[in-house]
């Protein structure tokens, strides 16, 4: 058995959108805040219920997992938002078989094409994409907290608790840059979804302890394979749940394993 | 000349969240993002019209800022909530000269009435309220990372941008919580809004020379007071682009220390 | 006993929308829906949150009743609108007896200033306000038709049920424009709510019967007064309730004329 | 040359939503609006990015053209919609050479798994579905009224200008309904979309004459075909702005019907 995972990533990028804050006049932050996530919430709902994922990372550039998302949805998203929002967004999209791979090539899109704060460079669409019929598996993981609501939510002020979820997430995001090209994203909660080449229950045990030992903040992660990121990502929200139920730290789904055996 | 800042500010959480995710299977991910934010848009739009800040922080956990809001007000937007979302929010006030004093107020409050996780809590709304007339000042400071763009939006791919633009939130979190109780928040982009006591210009230049230190990130901020949050941020927000013409890296808005100074 | 109702009615009109819809290319059609539909839900919980109530009408033309609600909010909903959308919108503000006469003077406001296609003429805000501490009553007629579930949309079709309803609401709105100066809005399902001057039941059950002569749809209707359209369609609605239970057609709330009656 | 459209209707049902709406009290009304129209938007985000469109009629109850959209996306719509509101919708779904044919089917397939009110009935999804690549071209028809802001909005108060727009549409809905099984929807401004089945240009002209001489309205039309509602729409509106530029009242796209044509 040799599974390869190929993950298509997009940099959802808004156009010039530092300059248009601050023009004429600094906006209403709470207006800005209110635009950034709702753009954010829209991406999630058009790439979502097409089986991808998005992740806000910075608001003014979202990574998406968009396997199984064509060029056309791609143009219709882009599209959508300009008869919508008074800023317009470009689309950089890669493949590889690392996320940070593809990232680095959906990247290179945007910025071969003028900087993020060029006027002039607005809805770029450019990238490769893979056959939207195409099923080579992708693999998501997602982390949570032991019992963050019992040891932080009631017992710390909220800040305190988010202070111990931000240092998980800083930990975490950074180890698994660097040792295996994932991309770590916190969804909100005490959640962590890591978009992940294909790893070992062991590469996934080192990883939560490292965060252990860095920042003592205990993490068990559910493992799942697909051919979407919904399909990836459910299958480790299910073996997450695995890791509640049974006091576990790792569970991997085996079910996309299994049916790619043969 | 002496000025007391004081904040108010509002915990905002989700009843049960967390289980209602699983129940009775594992909900779609980019539903519940969807979910979270434009539930937090909401608040941004219900308290920010009304001068108030509100941060996503953990989305199932968010702060506001709601100095001039009072609790008529509060069991509004409560309300509100409650006929449009599939699920509720308890609200936890609490004022005091340091926002870190105030949210432990806060969430004592909610904390008080049972686990974020217990079923039958749902829709507390206590604590302490500022005369909505008050004039009090309270303290927001706006930082960025110097040339974000140039140094590494245009440079390095987004997942490595981010990596610094979180390194120096997580490193200015820490140390502006333990060193002056103030709370930061990342606001998108490179965009960091703390809300703090009443702390000097070489205070600030200090923070900015901890995290170069710390994490070699370049940090400029703007300072501003007044007697909302929009206005104690929009005069920050002015003085933070004084940073950006003149090269400057702590800049103060005056014109609340003046017109408090008789 | 004499009730004099007063009536603050705000025009909102999005600026030069027909031409933007169509430049440089038709837009959409289901991006329009999506702004239209969701710029009336932002302003139906600005408005509504401070006890207003708001209209589609025309949804590039919209009608809200804002007693209570002063020039500053207005202008931080302009405000809000133009930093989150594509377009911009003017505001023309009227004050009368009649909700007819308050529109007229609402409406004059704004054509004043120019057309509505008119690309020089953007963010209008004009006319006259009630003091937002006033505390004359308006009133809110809340209608609907009697069992339409059993009626209609358990029995026809969704059209053929939707041309009963729209009839119904047809012969209502041009009723109660003519014979009392009264602004009637279908919001949906089979319900109309009706912003009237002040009137007696006999006016109200001749104008159920009106309905029912001319397109043969049976309609009760609850009556509510209060200070804000809130307050009033709050009382409304729950004479309606009153109405459903006892089978009666005319229901009016009598707790407003009572505390109005010394 | 002879051509067959074919229309897939799906007929989107908010379960036991009246009963929702006064339960336990009376719910307040803006909330209400906020709710239905954010949902409306959903949907036409959902459909309309897969080449759908969709009418608001009662809010409660909204009619849907689908073709190309098959019964798995219908029930990723359906599950998105209970994860994120506090209501769910049943879809039924019917297919025909007339639009009141299709939507009678989808509405027989609610009706005959319980009342609009019943408790118990949620969630229906059911109807028959065009095979998603299937190419029939389905009409739509997009009539507007002629100098509509130079002869009401500049001219009369926005109600007065609403009435002479709604007689319009209330007099074309039923002559397009009754004299060809045509489903005409208002969609804001001075916008009417009519889903129709193969008609003449002299059909459309008799209308236009219809609604003149019944309410002295003066209407215009565009008309176009394609294989979803977006392509006919879209063609429909080009073939409108051939009418506002050259003055005429009929224009039919001949794209589609040329391509129809061997």
């Amino acid at each position: 058995m040799y599974i390869v995972t190929t993950t298509q990533l997009t940099l959802v990028q808004i156009d010039n959108y530092g300059p248009w804050t601050v023009t004429p006049e600094p906006r209403r932050e709470m207006d800005l805040q209110t635009l950034q996530s709702r753009l954010f919430a829209d991406v999630a709902q058009f790439v979502g219920s097409r089986g991808g994922y998005v992740f806000f990372t910075r608001f003014d550039n979202m990574i998406a997992v968009t396997n199984g998302i064509g060029r056309d949805a791609h143009a219709v998203l882009q599209e959508s938002i300009r008869n919508r929002y008074p800023v317009t967004i470009s689309l950089g999209v890669g493949i590889a078989d690392t996320p940070a791979g593809a990232l680095e090539a959906a990247t290179e899109q945007i910025q071969a094409a003028g900087s993020a704060q060029d006027e002039g460079r607005t809805e770029v669409l450019g990238g490769e994409f893979l056959d939207t019929e195409a099923t080579e598996p992708l693999t998501i993981a997602h982390f949570d907290v032991k019992n963050a609501t019992g040891k932080y939510t009631d017992q710390l002020n909220e800040f305190d608790s988010f202070i111990h979820i931000e240092r998980s997430y800083a930990s975490l995001m950074e180890y698994m840059r660097t040792a295996h090209g994932a991309l770590s994203f916190f969804v909100g909660g005490d959640n962590i979804i890591a978009v992940c080449p294909e790893l070992t229950a062991a590469d996934y045990q080192a990883a939560v302890e490292h965060v252990e030992t860095d920042v003592d903040v205990e993490l068990q992660v559910g493992v799942g394979r697909g051919e979407s990121a919904h399909k990836a990502g459910y299958a480790a929200k299910h073996a997450l749940e695995d890791c509640r139920f049974s006091g576990t730290t790792v569970e991997i789904d085996q079910t996309a394993v299994a049916a790619s055996d043969d």
